[in-house]
C-alpha cells in the first residue's frame, strides 16, 4: 500500500514544481518572451528572451486551467502551476498563478514558497488552512500558528518565505487559484524536502533535529523511499 | 438614457479602483498588517502597520470574492478588487487578486496598471481580450495589437503599463480572476481619465491629441459630463 | 492635409520611441555597456553588454542635443530620447533624458511612460501642463487632474505610469529636457495606442468604450489611418 | 531529561531569531539608524529611524561577538544574531551578520532564511553542511541534497530560503560567522515551526503530510512541548 | 584669500548637498508628496507623505532653474539641486534634476554619488569631463580614467559610485543640467570628505593613506579649515 | 623604498578588488552559478551561469579564508575578498564576504563600496575605524566623521557609498572578515582613484580641487607612478 505512494508522491510533487512568488526585477521593456532552457548551454538570472519581433499572442497564453488536476495519490491533492515554464509570456514581468485541487481530506502539505506571497482564493469546497511565523525575537514566544476555515468565496494570504498548508475539510472536491508576487515563487514542501532529498539527509542530524530516536527517522524516510532498500 | 450612465460608469470605476501590479519593495519582516488610513495625518509609502503582537488571522482574510459584482451598467462590467485597502494583510507582500464579471458584450474598457503585470484567467464565459505595446522604436511600425479569443481555463497576460481590454464575446455571463504583481497595481481607465477627469482637460489639447474637431471632443467629454451643463 | 499627417505623426512617434523610467534593476558591476540588439538571436532583460576591457569613453557619449527637433509635424512637437538605445553606456544604470521640441501651439499628446517617472525642465517658452491621476479609490470621485503654466526654468513632475501632456501656449518655440529614473522608461501615446493601433482595435470595443457611436471610432480611427482604404 | 529540553530549545530558538536575508530596499539617505519599537503604536517595513542630527557612532557599533554562545542545550549549539534587532545602524541597509558556536555534535538543524542567502565562513573546528533544492520541475528528480565538510577557512553559501543544516563533525568546539544580504533575514527552524507552534498544527494534518500514523506525530510535538499534558 | 574660501566652499557644498542617483524602491501609490523634515521627531527612509487628498498641482513644481548659481567662490561652480529635499513630488518617484554653472576655469571637483548615476547634459560651453573606475581586478591594471571633451549638446554618463568630475575649458561660462536615477543621489565630494570632515580625519592615517609626510597633510587639511588655527 | 611600494600598492589594490555590497537584483530561481567570464565575448548584469543540472556542492565552497593575507606591503594591510568572482555561487544572491588583516599600523585607507554597505567583525587586535557622511544639506555644516576604536568581538557598519577607512592601533596584528550586502560591492580606494588612475587625472584639475598648487599634486601622483618619469 505505501509502496503506490512514492509514485502518487513524485506526481504531486512535480505538478507543484515552480508555485511561487514576490520583488522580481523589473522590466526593461514592454515584455521578454522566455525561450526555452535547451536552446542554450548557458543561462541567466531568468531566462533568455525570444526576439521581440518574432512575439506573437500565443506566447502570452496557456490554456486548460479549467480542468481539474488529478487527485489520486496519497495526499489527495494537484497542484497546475502556471508560471514561465509553462506561460512564457510572463517572463521579466513578476507574477504567476495556480490552481489547486483537493480530493476529500485532500492536503497540500506544509510548504514554503522561497520567492512570493501567495493569495489563494477558494472557489468551491471548505478548506482549513493556516501559516507559521518565523522564529520570534522573544524567547518567551513560540512560532504562532494562523488558521482559518475557508468557504468559497474567501481570500487568505500566506507571507512570502512562511510554511503553510491548507487541507479539504469539507465533503467534497475543493478548488482554489493563487496569485503570487513573482514569474517563478518555488516551492519546498517540508516532508519531501527534509525526508525524500537525494541523497538523504544523515538520519542523525534528522534525529537530533526532531529530537526522536533514529529508528523513528528511519521510519520517516522509508515512507517517502519505499523502494531504497 | 446617457444621463443613467454616469452613475454607472462611477459605481464600475470605483469597484476597479485599485487593481493591480509588479516589484513593490521587499518585505523586512514576516508581515506589516496595514493600518486604515484614516487614523494619522502623515503617510508614507504604502501603509503604516498595525502592532505584529496585534495581529489575528482575520487580518489575512477578505470574504465575497463569489458573489458576482453587479454588471448592470452601460459597460454590463463589474471589478472587484482585493488589494491592501480592502485586505491588509497584502501590505508590503507584492501581490493582489480581483474578481471580474462580465454580462454578455460587457466590456473591461481600454486600461492600464502603472505597478503590474495581470494573468487573468477565465474561470466561465467566453471573451476577445487584447493589449497594445507602448510607441515602437522604429519608425516604420505603429504600435501592435496582440489579441486571443479565450474560453474558460486560459490565462492571458497583459504586461505591466500596457493599454488592455477585455470584452464578453459569449451570450452568457463570462466570469475571470486576475493576480497582480503588485499590492496596490492600480488601474487608468483611458476613456475616463481622458474624457472624465476633474477637473475636465481642455478640449484643446484633446481635440490636437485626436486629430479631430473640437465639437467631437465636446461630444466625447459630455458623454462622462451627463450632468455638467 | 490630413494625407500628409500619416507620416508626420510616425516620424514624431519613432522619435518619442523610448523616452521612459523607474526603478530598475540595481548594477552588479561598474558598467554594462549595450551591445547592439542584432549580433544576437537571443535577448535579455535589457541588453547584453560589452566586455569591459572594450570599452571606451565614447561609450558614454551622446552628440547633438543642442540641435532642435524637427516640429514640421501636425502636432508641432519633437521628442529625442536618449535612453539605453541611443546612448549605450546608459544600459544597467537607471536613468536617461530626452529634449522635447515645441512649436508655437505644438502639444506632445497625452500619454504615459510605464517604467518611471518625468522631471521635466522647462528651458524656453511657455508650457501649460498636467497629468491625471489614477481611478480615485472613492466611488465619488473622478480621476484627478494636476495642471499649471510652466514658465523657463521651472521643473514639473509626472509621476511614472500617469496620463500627461505639455501644450506650448506661448507665441515662440518652445524647449524642455526631461530626466527619467530609468535606462528605458517607454512611451504610450494614448491616441495612437488605441486609435492607430496595428491592427486596428475592433470599433465596437472603442465605442462602448468611449460611450459614443461607433460612426465616431470610425471617424477617429480614420485620422489616424490615412490611407487604410 | 527531556524536561529540561523545553527551555533550552526555547532559549537557542531566541537566540537565533533573527538571522536572515536578501534585497531589501535601498536606502534613500546615508543611514536610517532604527529606533526601538516601543516608542510607537504604529510600525513600518523595517523601522522608524532616529533624527540623523542625533545619531552617534555607538548606533554603528554592536560589541561581544566574541563571546561564545552558551551551547549547553539539547542540540549544542548558540546563534548570536547581529541584525537590525541589535544594531540599529543596520537598518535600511541591507546586510547583518551572526555568530555560531557548535559544542561537538552539536547541530544548527534544518531551517530556512525566508529573505537572505548566508555566506558562512567556518573558523575554528570541523562541519558537515548541507542543503536542499526547491521542488524540481521534472518528476523524475527528487529534491537536491547539497552537502561538504568545512574545515577551517571555508567559506559555503546557503540559498536564499533553501532548507539547510551544520553539524559539528569534529570532537572541539566549532565557531563559524556568518554574512546575509538582508538587515533581517528571518530564520526559520523546521522542526520547531512545524512540531512546536503555537498553537500546534493539527496532528492529523502533520500525519498526512509526513506520511506516518498520528501517534508518531504525537511524540514529535510532545518532544517539543514537554509539559504540555 | 584663503580665508574667503572656507565660505566659498561651504556655499557651494550645501548647494550640491543632494544631487545623486539609482534604483530607489517603488512606488506603492501614484504619489507621495513629502513632508517637511521638521514636523515629527521621527524618520522613514525617505519621508513622510502629504494627505493625498490634500495634494496640489504646486506639490510637483520647482521653479528657478533658469537662474544661473553664484559661481563666485574658488572653485568658480555653482551647483543647484532638485530633489525631494526642494520638490516634495519627488518622494518615492526615483529621479531628481542638477543645474550645473561653471565660471571660465571653473571645477566641480572629483564627487561621487552613492546613490544613482547622472547623465549629464552640456547647454553651453565647452567641458572637459572624466570618471575613474572602481578598482580593477587585475593586479596589473590600474583603476582606469575615462575622459571626454564635451560641447554644447552633448551628453555624458557618470555611473553609480564612480568618481568624477568636470572643469570649464572654455573661455566663457558653462551651463549643464543632469539627471540622476534616485529622488536623493547623495554628493561625496572628495577633497572636502577627506580633508574637511568634522572632525578632521586623523593625520596619521591620511598620510598613510597619501604616501606623503604629514605636513603635507597638514598643509591640505589648513586649506580647507582656513580659521582652525 | 618608495620604489617598492608601486608593486606592493598594486598586490594590495587587487586583491580588494572586488570587496563589496547592496541590494542587487532578486534571485529567479535556487541559484545561478557563475560562469567564468572568458567563454563568451557577451556579458550580462552579473554573469552568465551554468546549467543547473551541471551544479555541484563545490561550486558554493571556497577556501582558505583562515589563511592570513600578506601584509608585507606599504600600508601594511591585506584584504582577502570572497565575492562572485571568487566563489561563483554567490551570483545573484546578493551577499558577499572579505578578510582583512593588518599589520600593526596597518591602514585600510580611505575607500567607498559603490554598491554594499559593510558590517565589519574584528576578530583579533584593535582598529581604530571611521567613516564621512555625505555632503550635508545645510550649508553650516561640514561632512561629519563618525570614529570608534574597536577591540575584539565588536562589529561595526560602513553604510553604502560613505568614504571609510580602517587602521591597527594595537601592537600585534589585527585579523577582521567583513559581509556586504552585494555579490559584487565593488571598491574605489581613495587616493589610488584619484592620483593613481591610468592615464593620470590632469593635475591642473587635482591641485584646484584640493586646494593647492600643482607641485604639491605631482609630489602626490609621483608617490603612486614611482617610475613613471
Amino acid at each position: 500500500m505505501k509502496m503506490g505512494f512514492g509514485l502518487c508522491a513524485v506526481a504531486v510533487l512535480l505538478s507543484c514544481a515552480s508555485i511561487a512568488y514576490a520583488a522580481d526585477p523589473n522590466p526593461l521593456q514592454d515584455f521578454c518572451v522566455a525561450l526555452p532552457d535547451n536552446k542554450f548551454d548557458v543561462f541567466v538570472n531568468g531566462k533568455f528572451c525570444k526576439d521581440p519581433n518574432l512575439v506573437v499572442a500565443e506566447d502570452f497564453l496557456f490554456q486548460g486551467l479549467n480542468i481539474p488536476g488529478n487527485t489520486s495519490n496519497q495526499l489527495g491533492v494537484a497542484v497546475t502551476a502556471v508560471n514561465f515554464n509553462q506561460l512564457p509570456g510572463l517572463n521579466t514581468l513578476g507574477v504567476s498563478l495556480a490552481r489547486l485541487d483537493y480530493a476529500p481530506y485532500g492536503l497540500n502539505p506544509p510548504h514554503t514558497h522561497p520567492r512570493a506571497t501567495e493569495a489563494l482564493l477558494l472557489l468551491e469546497g471548505a478548506l482549513y488552512v493556516g501559516f507559521v511565523t518565523s522564529n520570534p525575537a522573544d524567547p518567551n514566544q513560540r512560532n504562532k500558528l494562523f488558521t482559518k476555515y475557508l468557504k468559497a468565496g474567501d481570500v487568505f494570504v500566506f507571507p512570502q518565505g512562511l510554511i503553510h498548508f491548507q487541507i479539504n475539510v469539507g465533503k467534497i472536491n475543493a478548488v482554489a487559484f493563487a496569485g503570487f508576487g513573482s514569474q517563478n515563487p518555488g516551492v519546498i514542501t517540508i516532508a519531501n524536502a527534509v525526508f525524500e532529498s537525494d541523497p538523504k539527509i544523515n538520519p542523525d542530524v534528522l534525529a537530533k533535529a526532531f529530537q526522536v530516536e533514529k529508528n523513528i527517522i528511519d521510519y520517516l524516510q522509508a515512507q517517502f523511499w519505499p523502494n531504497s532498500n
